[in-house]
């Protein structure tokens, strides 16, 4: 038999995929790149289209008005076509972060076709890029061990379905015998058991962490805080569905009341320690309103609370659940239990930023002790990175 | 405190994404929708847009040239617009299937921007659905227990690199104390470790079988079959770099001198039996090529082999390795030892069609025993996820 060349080698991946490299011409350009000064090139070969944008978190916002009101919405400028039917658009030197951005082509945004890196968020998906250097390195996959991340299903009895979570288990879980204290991560309203292992970087920033020696190795625990929800979209036997942001989450006090079956299913089915000292609840947004109910409601489950962004509101209106009632006096037995630590992470520019300064009066005003951590901006993922990579040194120790 | 309204639930999300689907339009159309008679019709919103088509595996191929002759790339059809600025298709009846698609807005292949479920093939990302029924409710998730999902790092003493690998474990193992069958399942040229949990729907697959009782439960180990390379884009050091089909695919018999670590790796950290007789390895393509290189190079370690949509040939124009030579005697030996099943599979349109031909031809002159399954068309991952579905049930019994 002859050798075979690089032409057979070529046409043993599938034909489709080979087809829309090679052919198609979008496999030529390189987008987004950055550059040496940390601006990044945004560049799109569309000969035929009218006008194309970008937009994105790496541009300033702009404000819009909505039903709602005035809101920021992400700003977005045009690109530049060349004679080659290359549009590009060079930003500005930009700050070391995880942003996210998208084209817009003759009015459609969409991913950019020449980046494989996007991630959702609720029920949109966005391209994504990394500006290295300071907090963002956290962020970035770096040659350090590498924890595992499982997608795993357990079993509620109290909601009496199976449900999926993320787990993500340190580096040397598998080989050693040692226990592991475990941190319970909780998404916002419209996320799911993805969200903080993809906008999140949870992995990323723990195996980093954890290689500096500045947390100690722990079991990270990513539920689904919608509690009729089996699993994200599409992993589900609901199919692909288009999910809607409020459908699924009903704030209902129900995933509190069945958290006892996940802390169960994690101390059951790993290798972790099980005393209050080894277990952390934080959560964003709805995710920290989750958190402030839990630790209260079970008082005598976790040493270390945080709420990065966190709703601190009561329930809404109509709903009633026993997890939301006497509310000042379960969360006097929580203090009086003396937590290790209750940390309280917001930016300045937050919509609930007002209700959190009014919690952290009743904090004061009752001599509960807790730690506060204000950051610039408001309700947005940068935040929530930044909270969990200030949070996770701070526990088991 | 007065209780808070769906407004303010309604900010509770990221204002990003919130802007994003609730101001932008977009949010408003769902696409794809699959309608009763199995008919998909696509829909997306663009008033500013030329012309949109939309291209997939679900429309006929159609012949292009290029420098490596005429091949079969995938259809594309007109979107008609109507007066509110949507632009719709609707196909025919669909056959039950596992889709891919892309939209082309004036002239830019991109994904649906209204539906959230894509799948990445080597370096490109398209939109997916599935048509219900027959054979592709094997790759729903269905009201079934499910199986764990991980991904693992693994240390390669051969390599010398720690090595990234996707594991599914079968529902109840985490629970149980019985040790487990392993199915080895290796992915194609510019593939990874998350070609076949992705684009090969595994663990629907092996969930499904499982509850219908036609497959054992199992463990399937997913490697990278790209020696040179940690792990799948943006999840090593390397970053968010765009992948090239062919820089990481060497074949230069590295993959499979070091697949014992593989091995190692599972049978130490697993709860998995370790004879012969629960060992399988099967491969798609390259996969394929390695499946029969290892199986035939380490002949006392698996006693069921899978080709599907091999490559047979010899290795490269240029490479040598100890695991290519002796061939023959390789295959005399592994045969001798009568391995349980040998299984090949292909299309009749593969153009490894050929090169299979002749491998059974040496195999049935030999009077080596093997089974044959043949499909129609081509090396396309509808292919693969039969093969799949195939060849599990043979396993293990």
């Amino acid at each position: 038999m002859k050798k075979f060349s690089i032409l057979s080698l070529a046409l043993m991946c599938s034909a489709s995929s080979f087809a829309q490299q090679a052919l198609w011409g979008a496999g030529d350009v390189v987008s987004p790149k950055i550059n040496s000064d940390n601006s990044v090139t945004f560049s799109i070969f569309a000969p035929e289209a009218q006008k194309i944008e970008v937009t994105g978190d790496f541009l300033p916002t702009k404000k819009v008005q909505t039903p709602m009101g005035e809101m920021d919405a992400p700003g977005a400028t045009a690109l530049a076509k060349n004679d080659k039917g290359v549009w590009e658009y060079t930003s500005t030197p930009l700050a070391p972060e995880l942003y996210s951005y998208s084209f817009v082509i003759d009015g459609v945004k969409v991913t950019d076709p020449s980046s494989i890196y996007q991630i959702r968020d609720v029920a949109s998906v966005t391209s994504v890029f990394i500006v290295e250097g300071e907090r963002a390195n956290l962020y970035k996959v770096n040659d350090v061990p590498h924890g595992s991340v499982a997608r795993v299903w357990y079993s509620s009895p109290t909601l009496k379905i199976d449900r999926r979570m993320t787990i993500y288990t340190p580096p040397g879980y598998e080989k050693g015998e040692a226990k592991y204290p475990v941190l319970y991560l909780l998404h916002g309203a419209g996320g799911d058991e993805e969200a903080w292992i993809a906008l999140g970087r949870t992995s990323q920033i723990l195996d980093n962490l954890i290689a500096q020696g500045k947390a100690k190795p722990m079991v990270v625990v990513m539920t689904n805080g919608n509690a009729g929800q089996k699993a994200a979209p599409g992993e589900s036997e609901r199919g692909m569905y288009k999910p809607s942001l409020w459908e699924e989450t009903k704030m209902n006090g129900d995933f509190e009341a069945a958290f006892p079956d996940v802390v169960s299913y994690v101390e059951t089915n790993y290798r972790v320690e099980q005393e209050k000292q080894s277990r952390a609840i934080c959560g964003l947004s709805m995710g920290g309103f989750h958190s402030l109910h839990i630790s209260k409601q079970y008082p005598d489950l976790f040493d270390y609370v945080g709420l990065f962004s966190a709703a601190i509101m009561p329930p809404q209106q109509g709903v009633s659940s026993k997890v939301y009632d006497d509310f000042d006096e379960k969360l006097k037995v929580q203090f009086s239990k003396k937590p290790k630590l209750y940390w309280i992470a917001i930016g300045t520019a937050d919509f609930l930023f007002q209700n959190n300064v009014d919690f952290r009066k009743k904090l004061d005003e009752n001599g509960y002790k807790y730690e506060y951590y204000e950051t610039g901006e408001g309700h947005i993922w940068k935040n929530w990175r930044i909270y969990l990579a200030e949070f996770a040194p701070k526990l088991f120790k």
